[in-house]
């Protein structure tokens, strides 16, 4: 009997795959990297499969590797050789839906847009939006700390964990955290598990805060800009101003070229920049006009205002087109850096030299509000993985990042695709620690080994 | 030479007091609980004076008290025989503030108030604002996790802190977080730093967001309820009304009694309850009208709203005077659960009920809109600690928070006034998983030692 089949006798039928073609598709993520061959994944439905698995893979010392949606861009879901998946994305029910409390306990397997859905029901709203939302799971956006496009205003995943239920990697059930708004009891092991990347615990259950959905339709702009730094200008007063945006998100002519040959935007020659921002307030139209006052005040050639849902949902359209348009330019490395928010256009202006230097295409898309940059690397379909000029690019990306006080990954996480560089961030004492850490939760390290830290 | 010459000499001169009288006044929090006899306090006035100082604990395995300005209310700063107190009140500078990135780079001994008003002269705020913060330290605040009044809109400590630099009990100096406004590189070291008492590191400096100050002058109201459940349901639907109020303060009638006795305010028979409430909107007055409305609509028997900041004043300055109007009735055991939202008023009975069963006097204030109460236990000024009937009383509140998914502490801590109940709310696995994460910084138990977890 070898090793898996000692697992599939532990499970209810039908819980483990192990034909290689289905099981190739879950050890991978959306990022290039190819995985491992792993011994199979387990499609947990319940608490107790996961906690059945884990139990088993530490008497197997089998190392796991957990999963939601797979829509990960940092490869922190890419299975290793002899690895056993974990798939959480049956998971899937919201246990409870608190209206009065404004929380939800919710499985890992829940999509995102479904909580958000379902908290809309009752006027309220799940704040985090990665851009993956629609297919992105709640657990995979913990494991991440996903950011999105609202959490310049409303903030990232971890500022709505309020508490987690999780299973050890010996197979104990840990709960964290809280239903409460504040509380201050122990260590915050809630926020140390979010952005961890399932090295400390596989998560099956989440107590998640929902706010108030705003009341009115939300109103929106599209401005062009001839330069980056007015664009970037533009940004710094939009904040200064106390505006608030609920969005607001720069991109570089590069990614507007893109757009432009997949769908006709009517790209003028001058254009070098696009911000697209908006306001949820109660007096989202006025705070928008104010907007574009100070878009024409710091140099927008051309400014467009939406006076309906239909054309805000035109304007966004071309946010959302950005990264399929890309795609279609060849294979992309999406990067992630994030730096202080005035030095938005220093970051974009180092991404446009480390292209030119290299000789490689970056297009860049930016959380503008947040300083958080998306240069995305596109390269020769017919690669396995990016040449070496791409690397080299990346590399001053990542370091002129760091130089300007920033940060390598501001919402995908480390994974396997930031390893490399994630010293010069954390630094030796840094380091030793997190691997203390580490090892306090999952001593004989079989979560995820050699993700995130 | 005995073992604090050995410190003495390796400080610059004047660093460390010993003199038993002076000492008296650094061995103490603000609560009831008698000191122990430390060695000396260490003034520090530098990052190399903390360091120094750790390295010589260490090496002479000397406990290690952080402390700030001293205002906490759990014990978390009393000092124990034969440890060193660690004041870091001295170090007092802002090193920096980027009213273009909205981030302040501060020292531990900046006190709260200061540091919000050096912001202000930029057009930003720093939100977090316990009640004592013109006197409590930024770094009491971080160890702590304060919240205060404009964390029901803003957060709490933790949502404002960025990035730490803290000393380890080896004395080797840590960098955590970033300077950005997300960032998802590693573990979060900096929300695990915020709320440990101390027990992990010390902290030296602290990379702290700010936020665009209101515009506008807020606007004010207070209601007075026959019910205690009416005040409450008044404050669910000012919530679910999505008027985001930027304060919002319930108190008691005992509480009521207490400041009319020490100033008349013309508290009426029938008043059972006053809810305290602002908004710092761009329509404030409009958002007021509206809170108002609710309040009527749900029972209040008369509101006010204030038309000038002196009203604004006249009203909150009601709510400041609680605390000192409890004190003149006696000393003081200050408690502060939270509870879901929805049940605030569930909790408020159970209060009351304590209160009658022991005979105990309980006046209770709380921060409504976060669900966090603090239920003041009053005993005789004569006595050294609180008689067991405030102890048998307090124990069924924390009991009865717990048993509606509420915690122990929303805001002050754990220190060692809530460690005898901290097991029930932490767990046997929790416990284990706190020891292994203190060991991990501290292996030889130097920072703090019996305090938080």
């Amino acid at each position: 009997m070898s090793v898996i089949d000692t697992l599939i006798g532990r499970l209810p039928t039908g819980r483990v795959i192990t034909d290689p073609d289905v099981l190739d598709s879950y050890a991978r993520d959306r990022t290039f990297l190819e995985p491992g061959k792993p011994l199979g994944a387990v499609l947990a439905t319940s608490r107790e499969d996961v906690v059945t698995t884990l139990k088993w893979a530490t008497e197997n010392r089998v190392p796991v590797v957990p999963r939601g949606g797979g829509t990960g861009l940092a490869g922190a879901a890419t299975a290793m050789d002899g690895s056993i998946v974990l798939s959480l994305a049956k998971m899937t029910a919201i246990r409870e839906l608190s209206p009065a409390d404004e929380i939800a306990v919710v499985e890992p397997g829940v999509i995102t847009a479904d909580l958000d859905k379902a908290a809309r029901e009752h006027g309220l709203m799940y704040a985090p939006d990665p851009s993956s939302y629609e297919i992105s799971t709640i657990g995979g956006n913990l494991a991440t700390n996903a950011g999105g496009l609202r959490c310049v205003k409303y903030g990232v995943t971890r500022d709505s964990a309020l508490g987690l239920e999780v299973v050890l990697a010996d197979g104990r059930v840990l709960n964290t955290g809280r239903r409460t708004m504040k509380g201050v009891t122990g260590y915050d092991l809630t926020g140390l598990f979010v952005g961890s990347e399932g090295t400390l615990g596989v998560i099956t259950a989440a107590t998640v805060r929902l706010r108030q959905a705003p009341k009115a339709p939300p109103a929106t702009f599209a401005a062009e800009f001839g330069s980056l730094r007015d664009a970037g200008a533009a940004v710094s007063a939009i904040m200064a101003a106390g505006c608030q945006p609920s969005l607001m998100e720069l991109l570089d002519r590069a990614t507007l070229q893109a757009i432009d040959a997949m769908r006709n935007i009517g790209l003028e020659d001058a254009t070098m920049a696009m911000l697209i921002g908006q306001s949820d307030a109660s007096d989202s139209a006025a705070v928008v006009a104010r907007m574009q006052e100070l878009c024409e005040e710091h140099g927008a050639s051309f400014v467009a205002v939406s006076s309906s849902p239909a054309e805000t949902e035109e304007l966004i359209g071309v946010r959302r087109m950005a990264y399929q348009a890309k795609e279609r330019l060849g294979a992309c490395l999406v990067e992630d850096v994030c730096v202080p928010r005035s030095l938005l256009p220093d970051m974009i202006e180092a991404i446009e030299r480390a292209a030119a230097k290299h000789g490689v295409k970056i297009c860049t898309v930016a959380h503008a509000g947040d300083g958080n940059l998306h240069p995305v690397f596109v390269f020769d379909h017919g690669v396995p993985e990016p040449p070496p000029e791409i690397w080299a690019a990346a590399d001053e990306v990542f370091t002129q990042a760091l130089a300007l006080g920033g940060t390598l990954t501001g919402e995908h996480g480390v994974g396997l695709l930031k390893k490399r560089w994630l010293g010069l961030e954390t630094g030796e004492l840094g380091t030793e620690i997190h691997h203390g850490i580490k090892a306090v939760f999952d001593p004989l390290g079989i979560l995820n080994p050699g993700k995130a830290i």
